[in-house]
């Protein structure tokens, strides 16, 4: 509810146009829909090629089925992250238009047409890492970005960063995957000149504890254009890739 | 043993109603039965709706259908929590007045009837979080609490509160439970004026770390109406807000 | 802003007896005052015996300053919290009604009367927990609450908590103060049937790491009456002490 | 040394414009400057309005002086942050164009102007956390970018927050920072539809372990907009938010 | 090799009735015996009721098979720590004379009679925490100890300590056994005037992390006699108290 | 308060010898003396050779002279540990008496004499170690042991251990000290065959993390006839071993 | 890419015999093979007697096969880390040059016959190590080092550890591997004048943390001459071992 | 006491070249000497080029005066780490030949002259890590290597690093000093064929946590040639460096 429709709201009771418990009404009940178990947030889903978005993990296979109905029911694009193998199988038969990457261990569902705007790079470590990759890939393409996916770049033999650079170079935003040490991060960081969003992965050896190395190396990152999202979260560097790679791109459309 | 009751005996031992050894053995062996295994604490089983409760996780399948045949035995209430579906299907069979909530994972016995008194509201951020709220609205209905349940309606999108703020603002005690960051607790305490019981739950990604995040969330809350419980413990939580809330009932109701 | 202002809001726009700018500008602007530095949110300050608060830690002298200033403009009550001897001297000079307890490093301005109803017992386990008894104990008495205190009865002597258990009994809450392990929380959970607050203190030797030892013996106390507040913060447990207890005495009370 | 350059320098060399010395040299030297004790990095110090940084903690008087020297020689726009009081009285006396932000612990020195674009808000949940959005803001304006600042708007009283979100909306990036909890975060992430860039503040008491209940809360931040760096890192914040900022304001400038 | 021992080798040497090779052999070959995967102990198998000791986690069935049948060829007695019931039930067809202990997940194989001395208590504070009571138990008897087992007399009910107290004074050294906060070790600790060896263990909820909360509880107990061993390790402290009740009762019994 | 004496109480009230109240009143005053900010908790002061113990830290010296002054009252031995040189230059004017350790920053006060009974030894691993060593050996003098103190024999030079090995076999008890990785007690633990008590000191560089490091090497020692006390808690260790010495030293002597 | 190789590639271009555009490809493409889903790293794979290494934890067996072909189809030797049974057992299918260690968790592929030099000893402290030992001793084997193995020493029983010393000695590096407390390392470190490379392993009871206590015990190592790798990564601790250990076999062997 | 020695001695005994006493004298009391409050190792004093070494925090002054003077009056050469200033300032005083090294914190006394071999580069990421770096070099140049130190070559401008790439190349060992990320460890381990060993320092913002982000990114460094040592710890990794250069360079040199 922005101050403009609130405003919008009470011109219209002012002018008649609306009663009271009508306008009391709408500012309490509009953006989400009660389905009993959850309320669907609606008011995240802009006009074109957003997807609706379930965190699949704890969540049990009854209302899994249950939220999942209610958004194909709207014809939304969606997609449900963290989804193992065996609840996909049961969610896959709710519409033929569902797909399940099972690397990335999501689930997408494409019911209107996407269309696609500016570039984001997606630069991993270690082909260990690619669960990530994959989640970020796929939030990333149905929520309306170009996207280019180097992997297996990691620090220990640099050279084979240095003959992707060209490509990490036309993106609008990077993104980089990676575990153990996650020393990729700050080294993108320093080659490249745009905003650089750092996903620590959980892959490792002991004391890499769950992520937790990779994670405190790229908050302390000597490279001032890295930003950090939590362990292992594709789906949120992607989300917020995109509304930096399609804002800039989208006002460089409109020259 | 309060202090009256050990002045009483005394008393008794002075005028020659009670011997000596006969107080001895009172004061040592009163309020609890020692099947063993367990010593059974009947001290905290008070006159009206109050149930004896186990803690089932890390103990037997034979020590729990011991300790639960002795409490049965003696026709109290009963809550078994933290119970899995292998063990609750056999302490099923020990009386048909027992009920499995397999989302909250606990075991519920109604022997005699639970008069229930005033209102505590259970709010969670997310459907994730189901499993803790069904712990704690089990507990205080058989503990004798009227309650609300308003699931789903986390920070993200703050909108979805609001529009149950009312619901939530009728309650003595609000129980928050929410899981990642437990921004919830604070959000509410901000806006009600009662005591805020917060429930950190171990739902989440990466960096969670079991829960910790929310529970440091919730411990470093800037409303200071907001006490915390350990992670995902919705039974103390519902039993910290029984206590307040049928207190404030009580005295209510003797006007 | 309540459902309940909102609507009657919308009502005087639908009558005509308010504008839509109007309303929208007391939505909007209603219940802080901004004085360039800090919002002081007159919303939490009650008609009667509610101080306002400030946290003084990490704020320097010039901007605690202007915020007492701005406070004690108003004749509201007053506490600040967390400040030194060094600050409390400069502040001191801004009323004579202000007095500073350097033990719990606290500034109390009484500066409207305070009326006090019902009873918390605030319970320590050593002599060395004072400084957040004083916190705690200035925080009720400023709350309007009747306040007993019991300091030194830690769980290695047991027999002294005993001799203090009719004391401690009387209140409608129990705020427990202890550091090392913090037992006493337990302990005394044990004994009383009312809500317990417990505050860890970051009194002890190396491996209680700043409290958190007294943190997580509370947080997984076997007391379920138990709930905790943050470390050292005598402050946020009195503040919910207090609307636990006045709720309780003020439903007594009008009987 | 991007590819292209390489790839210049190579047609020199093959044309028998440079010898293979030459283009080795170059290749190696280019772009920094050997001080003894440091390299200058000018390689990323862009053509206007950007400033050199120097990261003053852990680093001595003597090694400040003759980094600052280096730069100042070169009438660079300079940012030196992490500058305790007594160092900066030393510092300040290398040229009259050098200011200091004691709040913010940062020295500026304006020696070309700095052209401004765009637009960043900066938010911070209370008063006490206000060093870093002194430390941000001063980045954000030598870098050339608008800046809005918001201040303590934190989340027990949301009201504050909600009156002031026209300004907020009104940015490309919003800056959140916040100690304790860090709530504040994710209430703003899902208020806005631009990227918000979180700083967890080492504002608090005893649980908040020097800053980690804050990033913790921030990482696992329920709103998919959220990135976070550092604690107290408001000059990360600041660089990457500009680099967004005037990106967006470039793309959009240029129609 | 004790100092006397090398002085009494070197004597023999120089009175010829030993050749330095056989010397040097001797003071490097005694005390173990090399079976390839491991090297067996024997210095640590005194005389009389001592038995081989092997911790069984980590090893493969293929190990313990051939370490136990070393052992058991020589008739020394023997417990296996830490062996589920898989491999336990390959181990036992080794002898008859192995039985298994479920609950403490421990193979005792009793090949000469144990002569048991003094008196060592075993406390648990609840029934969870049995299988380290177990474990602790069995070390006991196998040691020679004789042993009270006191179980399920947490604090939250600490009546029911009191009713036993009789029992646990009776002890030479007290053994307390404690998950959640471990605030029974410091209670007793107070109650008593012998050494008490305190067990963490892993029992409890979310932040108990693992045994944690009551490890540094332990270590933090206000109660001077009390030390503390690794969570969940039975064994360690009934083998410490043992060499402790043997020493007293040894020295006792020569009167 | 033991069972006997309540007996024996009781049995007095019955034949009329004690009448109820003040039966009541003895169980619930003996055995402390409250000073008002502290309850001096004479029950653990024996007859002979036992101090009363005062923990200096997070006391004010007010407090501090206050409950020394009431001890000192009594002619008790005395002991204050964590006592700074500004705090201790005070105490020691309260009676000639009290001498000061700096090194161990201790007070001790001997007021009746005391007799020393078996041996403990002190052994540490460097001359770095030497504040614990102090105070421990400090403790265990008043306390009545007599002691050795071998100090500087870390495991990197192991062969100074063995050259000091006799003296360390004669005690009853070994009290090993160590920072930095503390294997000296693993090490003296598989050399000798009484109980060994390890105190972790802060001593250390970087990753010891104020103990962390010899604290967990500790706890998880591979020779059994190890315990563990608090980081740098030396007197709990001597407390220990006192009582443990003492006790197998008198039904020595008693022979 | 030398800085050599690069001045000779730009001595070629400047002689015409190479054109600038090879000269760019060749330093972009060389050193390494892009299979789609991982960039093999031929850089790292030197003439004689090194193998390919694949990281096998966290890859699909998908993955691992395509990875796997791709490397043996250049008769390359080869090791594959982390390799559980079942997807050993289908990757063995790829060729019979390939050997399974299930111990060790390792595979091994010799296709060129490797020259040993030098010698390197793996001690361990128990035979609950022996899958890092494994995994040691297998790397030291491919890598070209003699090497010998002492498992079963640990500090408990440090009469073992010097009835091996002699082998131990002879080697140019030692790798120590061990759990718990980790001591060993320090002990050896002390013994020996060659560089010691400490493994902790994940080995041990509760407090361990997964390996924590070994490592952080191994960090802080009062013997200057250990450094440390991850937690259960023999595979690191030998392949430093062969670069130091073959480094002074060379030298020694040009004599 | 090597086996050799041990067995030499043994033959003097057997050929009555030494009597038993003065044989188990040797054994027992050669290689250090007790001064009282340390034992003086000089076991580890080679005889050429090689100091002994104090560890200078933690002790007090009075100590590391008795200490130095004793080995100062054996002319052996000597390093005392970790000194600060004011210490620093009185023992200076003891020799005109100790000179102090305040930015390394390190006394250095060089008694008898020093045989330099092979090389050692010291590369370190900021000059805010020169701390470090100081005492890494003087320990070095003691110890008889060459050494090239490199300073401020960290990944966010690798082009620095590429330029001194040559200088890192020569060097036998490589010590990587870095704090942050800790990222330059991994990177230089991939572009050299020698052995790294990391050195974490503590420098950088709030979830560096002391050094600890530094210091998991280098255990959990994707190159395998690097090992780490503890945080700050400067004098390990250059005496681990030395004896791997050392022996290189003299097998080399025996040639």
């Amino acid at each position: 509810m922005t101050p403009e429709r609130l405003r919008a709201l009470l011109d219209e009771v002012a002018r008649g146009k609306a009663t009271p418990q009508k306008a009391y009404d709408i500012i309490k009940d509009i953006p989400f829909e009660d389905i009993g178990i959850a309320n669907l947030d609606h008011h995240r889903v802009l006009r074109t090629s957003q997807p609706e978005v379930i965190y699949g993990k704890s969540k049990t296979i009854d209302e899994l089925t249950r939220i999942a109905k209610a958004i194909i029911a709207k014809m939304n694009n969606l997609l449900i992250t963290r989804i193992d193998k065996t609840k996909a199988r049961v969610l896959l038969k709710l519409s033929k238009k569902l797909r399940y990457n099972e690397r990335g261990e999501i689930i997408v569902g494409v019911f209107e047409p996407v269309t696609k705007a500016g570039h984001v790079a997606v630069v991993s470590a270690g082909t260990s890492d690619r669960y990530v990759v994959e989640e970020a890939a796929e939030t990333l393409a149905i929520l309306g970005n170009n996207c280019s996916v180097v992997v297996d770049v990691g620090v220990a033999g640099i050279h084979r960063l240095f003959a992707r650079i060209d490509a990490i170079r036309k993106a609008n935003v990077v993104i980089v995957v990676a575990g153990m040490e996650g020393a990729l991060a700050s080294v993108i960081g320093g080659l490249v000149s745009v905003p650089v969003i750092a996903v620590p992965t959980s892959v490792g050896y002991g004391s890499n504890f769950g992520g937790l190395s990779a994670l405190l190396g790229m908050l302390n990152s000597c490279s001032p254009n890295v930003t950090v999202v939590n362990i292992d979260n594709g789906f949120a560097a992607a989300y917020s890739a995109s509304i930096i790679n399609r804002r800039i791109a989208a006002t460089g459309d409109q020259q």
